[in-house]
């Protein structure tokens, strides 16, 4: 089976067969099974255009997933008692419900052996605000990560290196040759990952609006399906929401206000919508994992680990547990905050309607707080806080954001960001929710 | 203008602009205007699939043709005197015109700078031909060539390796992603060979049936409207005709055995189908050169350079000037033949309806008259001739076609091929014209 007959057979829109995805994604991983078997870059890039443009079934994309995960390390927790759940987000601005719902879920019982990525571009990265915390370890190795779930029930960590190599290099190669937005080989990317992680159930976080990779409800939506439809196929009970993301979630963005903002909302003092979606989320873990018999009983739960200070206490373990220094939680002032401020008015009286997120996910990459390229060092500090949120009404000269800089350099163009982001009209607006729409399978 | 950006376009089947196409076929080049607009292998190949998908314009081909023709060497004979024009055949088994016609149209006034290639798979190749005369350099600088027009008014030659080097190497990166059967890929790739000859005007005989490359009648259709809209859009007056491919043309196959069937050709000897092909094709050329005042005017001056023996003299002119030995017009024993013989005969009773023409090319290639890979050397001496042709009533037993072979390696499966390729049924059919359609702008 030659890698050019297999190109030719989705290029005229078949659907593979497992042994023609094999062979792909074998090659992907640097793996081929026979030197005649190897696909070039130049092929697979072929392949992936196919793809983009032939799409591939449920089945294929599920068999996809699958060799895929099997391309690289998968990880097993047998011998931690308990069930074993996550959740994924596609990816917006000042999204850091990982950081709230993974010690609820695991104050409640469930494992949660969390793998994230870093932030690229206007969205931010869980493994960022993490590394914002003094001490904070996220490339622990296996037996790390066994012993801080061992007596945790919760890691906050990086994938290592060797998790779905093929991942690796096909996103490599979709990122140059304008293959990236495809609903089978995003689910592929997504959930190869996430099924390496050895869990049983999973809750997506798809983003949708404005600051989100889909734009639109519908396709927000298709990929919703795609990847509860792939995730189930594959052993793990899957579900997912589709949630707004025109504004940003909460109200800081940028790592170290971030991370103030969890602790914040660990303690009951967060932004609504921001304990709103993390409470939702950990509900549904708590349901995917078994431990909760009705979405009522899920949400009890949680609500009953945040008002205790149960996940609060979680989250002061797993970050003593991955070498932080648990003093963050009493002491902000343990972590890199600047105390030059910038404030953006309201620029006339009326009601916010918006605040763009793309433009403040952007302006805050402009500050140092996130990455223009993968190699990009990030600076913890920096970041925007919004004063005002969509919805409420505003006066002209009102104070509402806020840009914490560390150097003026981009501080001109931050501002302009800024000005651009902030929405005002002459009439009220009727407020989306947070959640807008369950995918089940 | 990022390659990235580019493949994008053409994914989501917008039509692209000539700056994008000129950033493409530079890189294919090997010249990229700047670093940043250099295109990997993998976004050529990527590129290559959209287009094989999305399809391009009539004015994206022509201009894609246009642009690979310029990245590299072009020819001028604005020092020789009279029209210079050329045919290209998109190939066939047996098909053997170009050492007819070349010399006939050359013998009428017209100045052909015919340049082409070699055969692979189970079409043969005109330089391969050429060669199997001794002595015979298809490999000529431009001064040779000029020397050598100037003298005959034809010159038979590979092309330069800095002709159309975007070509060279998006085919060889078309072979091994699945990207070849692609009508605006194929027109930009003969084209952009043929426009860099210098020339006004150009004939294609596209070939349809069982041996060609295109298998139907709409496919032939559209390839050669889509050659003739891009050769004309680039000031070339060009004509197509479509031709029948389902058995040989003519009855000789293999590289010894065609250089002969040419030479009687010329003297008048040729099997008719071969003759008339030849002869119109020729026709179309004066026509195209403006030698001719209408079809008949053409057909008249070409018959009469067949039967004065004018175009013998010219294939020896030519012969001699590209250093071949001139004697074989005379004495068929100087090419390299072989005179173990296996005769294929008849198996039933009745009409001989098909004599299938890639078998036949591949059971030519396997006694080594053909290549299977590029690099491939090719035996001159065997090959197999049609001792019979469709259309003709034979008998069980009858001899069909005369195997000729240099060692019995491979002439079990020969045998077996060739018995496949003959078809024999009990009633008889009409047989069709050689030329089936015209096709002009």
């Amino acid at each position: 089976m030659r890698a050019v007959d297999i190109i030719r057979r989705k290029r005229d829109g078949y659907a593979l067969t497992p042994d023609e995805i094999r062979s792909f994604v074998a090659s992907a991983a640097g793996k081929p099974a026979s030197p005649a078997s190897t696909w070039a870059d130049y092929q697979l890039s072929a392949m992936l255009m196919a793809i983009w443009i032939r799409g591939m079934t449920p089945g294929e994309t599920a068999e996809l997933t699958m060799q895929m995960t099997h391309s690289g390390r998968t990880f097993r927790w047998d011998d931690i008692p308990g069930p074993k759940v996550d959740k994924h987000s596609t990816g917006g601005v000042g999204d850091k419900t990982s950081l709230i719902l993974g010690p609820l879920a695991a104050a409640c019982g469930a494992i949660v052996p969390m793998m994230s990525g870093r932030g690229l571009g206007h969205t931010g990265g869980t493994l960022d605000k993490l590394e914002s915390i003094p001490g904070f370890r996220v490339g622990l190795d296996e037996a790390e990560i066994r012993k801080v779930l061992k007596k945790t029930g919760i890691a906050l960590i990086s994938q290592t290196a060797d998790v779905a190599p093929a991942d690796r290099r096909l996103y490599a190669l979709r990122d140059v040759t304008g293959t990236v937005e495809s609903i089978p080989l995003i689910s592929a990317s997504i959930l190869s990952k996430k099924l390496a992680e050895g869990i049983s159930g999973l809750i997506l976080d798809v983003k949708v609006g404005e600051g989100a990779f889909m734009k639109t409800l519908p396709d927000a939506r298709e990929l919703a399906q795609s990847l509860v439809r792939v995730g189930n196929a594959n052993g793990v009970r899957t579900r997912a929401r589709i949630t707004s993301m025109d504004a940003p979630l909460g109200r800081a963005v940028g790592n170290s206000l971030e991370v103030i903002e969890c602790i914040e909302t660990l303690r009951g003092n967060g932004p609504c919508d921001l304990e709103t979606l993390s409470v939702m989320l950990a509900a549904d873990m708590l349901l995917l994992a078994g431990i909760a018999d009705s979405p009522e009983d899920a949400e009890a739960r949680v609500r009953s680990a945040l008002t205790s200070g149960a996940g609060l206490e979680k989250f002061r373990d797993v970050i003593e547990a991955q070498g932080g220094n648990p003093a963050v939680i009493d002491d902000y002032s343990l972590l890199e905050t600047t105390t030059q401020v910038l404030r953006v008015t309201a620029s006339a009286d009326g009601w916010l309607t918006g605040i763009q997120a793309e433009m403040i996910g952007r302006a805050s990459m402009r500050l140092g707080g996130g990455r223009n390229r993968a190699e990009d060092t990030i600076d913890p500090a920096v970041g925007i806080v919004l004063l005002r949120k969509p919805g409420e009404a505003v006066r002209k000269g009102d104070a509402v954001l806020e840009v914490h800089y560390r150097n003026e350099d981009n501080l001109p163009l931050v501002r302009t960001i800024c000005e651009a982001a902030i929405r005002i009209h002459d009439a009220p607006f009727a407020a989306v929710p947070i959640s807008l729409e369950e995918v089940v399978d």
